[in-house]
């Protein structure tokens, strides 16, 4: 296969490049491949959370991936150690408290694992205006920059901004109606929607989906301040287990002594031309000198839009990728990112990135219109395919990390199997879309051999039948109005 | 007079400002002050444009302010020489040309004399990218951000492109058909104008001015390149000499030996609010150390929106309020700042400070919703009055400017002068809006007494007595419609 993965092109990440390529090269320890202590399936190996976790290749007992720095220095853990929850969570109840929504407590999971490390809250408003109009914080100690694209906000509305009143701390409150955190030294500020929209995702047009589902309802002020989490925020939808930390990650990579992590963010079923682009960058990444390359495949696993196929079928699905041998079990972790998707584009890239930073991977897959959709009302991408990548390989605090665009992939019908399309014989190739896959599925048809492994495809199907199912009864009632 | 300026709270620019402070407080040297060459006032002074520019105070070639270094460390200077006039203007006939709209030509002037320096012409996309997204470029050579929040394009449309075919480099025409400038190694992309607009103004509201002049009857692509401008950029409105380039500014503060250069930009006439805060900021300077603080009162030039008071109106209002001796001609410079005026609130203000960093201020002062105006279509500001100077005090690129943001002042009814205002006497003070002013001038009714210095008044009261006359002829057709 010709020259698949164009390397991100600033001096500053080639430089990075050459040198880790040659210190790895010629460092013989990292050509040793532990051997995992589980079974080579990674879906079982991540499941382990419980186990006691080791210490690090440097032996630190705060353990640290070698790989890349987290964003300020350190990880953010705002986690309550369990020796201080009783004293907190009395403290908790005599506070004026604030209902969270399902989205909310999503962004409550973000912050307290670090996953926006250095961020330590919900944003106050100096945090939401460099936010909004930089996509970068400004670190305090030495006004170095991280970038932070998206505002990781609170809404709250008039009757909770006066039963807060004067108080500086308030309790959060989950969907049971318990306390789940603390926010600590507050700040309550305005939340214009309009302008909010307008910056974060460069159009304000009616059918945004984390719009119409966070914002729209949302209140009009924000409400900034320190986390305090109770108990670390589980879902008990049968896939905790996958929602492995930031922490717990650079645990793994160090565990595995993982000389480059790749990152492969994605919020659908994996087919074979997702498989092609991975597989294509570890060869790459060997080429280059590294002995270990490790992938992380990781999916989102906050809010989606309604027609995205739902996480816990996507996990099923990946499972099957791997058991199928389409992905090497040996060289793949595959865990949860627990943030809400915005389908903000350029913008929401960003994010998706330096988040990944935090976990400690080094190198990042980027496509074509990463975090897209179509325009909500017009016949049209809402963003130019290319201007994620373009924006991501110039965003300021992103200069650490190795940013990977890739050629896209499409189903070659000359050869029956997915490839890296080629300009120059366009008409053998096949663009088969989410909404053609949802077609397919939805249809029961097949799609052209060697686009997806067949038993991932089966839990599709699957999916796909017991949707009709549910929707069928209703059929009758809509015909009969 | 109590504190008034409060000084930005970074601990960089604090750091800055003790430590020059300090310094100047030490050296014996800055306490003399040269004698103007020409008379006191300075709208004469700086009308000698022609004359023979002195060497700086270090005697170097390129005159430069010790105060502040331009972005990107030298000042950017496209205006060909006029030895190699000639064979340019020859080359650039038998380009394809661009019709310039008068917004265009004065960004060619803006880019041509270096106010954004380190911009060498119009975005090419990957400018326009950091610009929309990050308010910041990032400089090729030691990977440092200068600020840059307006996306500085040349719109064109289908036509145009297709008459540029392939053609590397084009000619730049001017409203009369002359070729004024080339754009070299162009690049042709997308103009997604509710992109531009939604993350430059936080709303895609209709009614913006700039919008309605400048991109939605704008073409859409948008053509980016080198600029090379023929001859220098004149209006021949008989202010021309009152529009000094960033290297004039440069060389008249050296001239002055200027210690600190404090930057006032305005659109409207100056009232004695105005006056206040220039003359207080002044004194607080002479507090803090320095002996010859010089304010440069820095009227915007380019477009701005139908019912500001047009240019050569404030231009005479200003020489009133010198003449007047409200502001001291001695430490002021008045000149003219030819950008256009986007009213994009905190978007914008980065702009006029980063561009006064390039024209040699190294204090900028900033008040309550600086290029702020109404919401086009609901009943409320555009912007919060405060982020303005929020954003500013953050924005990347602008850490080496001291920010001085100033308390409101408003029409002391108890003083019968304008005063800051004073929240335990609120009911004292009479807010005079830029409306409410208007109103005044146009009903021909005087404002509070100490408002405005009587000729400065004058001024404004012919020109709205003019602007009567001409629409009185039209006032019975309406009435008769």
């Amino acid at each position: 296969m010709s020259l698949s993965i164009k390397l991100h092109v600033t001096t500053s990440h080639l430089n990075y490049l050459n040198h880790h390529a040659k210190t790895n090269t010629n460092t013989s320890t990292s050509n040793i491949r532990t051997k995992p202590i589980y079974t080579s399936n990674p879906l079982i190996i991540t499941t382990s959370r419980s186990r006691k976790m080791s210490l690090g290749s440097y032996g630190a007992p705060f353990i640290k991936s070698s790989l890349i720095e987290p964003d300020g220095g350190a990880l953010v853990d705002l986690v309550v150690p369990e020796s201080q929850r009783g004293p907190k969570i009395l403290e908790a109840e005599a506070l004026p408290k604030v209902k969270l929504t399902k989205i909310d407590i999503e962004w409550v999971h973000v912050i307290s694992e670090g996953w926006a490390s250095p961020l330590r809250g919900f944003m106050r408003e100096d945090e939401y205006l460099q936010s909004l109009h930089f996509n970068a914080l400004r670190l305090k100690g030495n006004g170095s920059l991280v970038n932070m694209s998206l505002p990781i906000v609170l809404a709250i509305d008039d009757q909770t901004k006066e039963k807060i009143g004067n108080s500086s701390n308030v309790g959060l409150l989950g969907p049971s109606g318990d306390c789940i955190a603390i926010l600590r030294s507050i700040e309550i500020y305005k939340h214009n929607k309009e302008e909010r929209i307008a910056r974060t995702w460069g159009t304000i047009a009616v059918g945004l989906p984390y719009v119409e589902e966070a914002i729209t309802p949302a209140g009009n002020w924000l409400l900034g301040g320190d986390l305090e989490v109770l108990k670390p925020i589980k879902y008990n939808d049968g896939l905790d287990n996958y929602r492995l930390s930031p922490k717990q990650l650079r645990e793994e990579f160090d565990r595995r002594e993982a000389d480059a992590v790749f990152a492969f963010q994605l919020r659908n079923p994996v087919h074979n031309g997702h498989a092609l682009l991975m597989n294509d960058t570890r060869k790459r990444l060997l080429e280059m000198g590294y002995k270990n390359p490790i992938l992380l495949l990781h999916p989102l696993g906050g809010f989606t839009k309604a027609d995205d196929v739902p996480l816990s079928v996507r996990m099923e699905q990946h499972s099957k990728v791997l058991e199928d041998g389409v992905l090497d079990p040996e060289t793949t972790i595959v865990a949860i990112f627990p943030s809400p998707m915005h389908y903000a584009g350029p913008t929401e890239v960003q994010w998706h990135a330096k988040a990944r930073i935090n976990a400690g991977a080094n190198f990042y897959i980027v496509g074509r219109d990463p975090a897209g959709m179509g325009h909500p009302t017009e016949k049209r991408d809402l963003y130019d395919p290319d201007h994620g990548k373009k924006v991501l390989s110039m965003a300021p605090g992103l200069e650490k990390l190795n940013i990977l665009p890739f050629r896209v992939a499409a189903y070659d019908t000359s050869e029956n199997k997915m490839a890296f399309f080629d300009p120059s014989r366009a008409k053998d190739f096949l663009f088969i879309s989410g909404t053609k896959m949802r077609a397919y599925a939805k249809s029961g048809e097949n799609p052209p051999d060697g686009f997806m492994c067949p038993n991932g495809w089966k839990v599709l199907l699957k999916y796909y039948e017991s949707l009709q199912t549910e929707e069928s009864p209703q059929q009758p009632a809509v015909l009969s109005a």
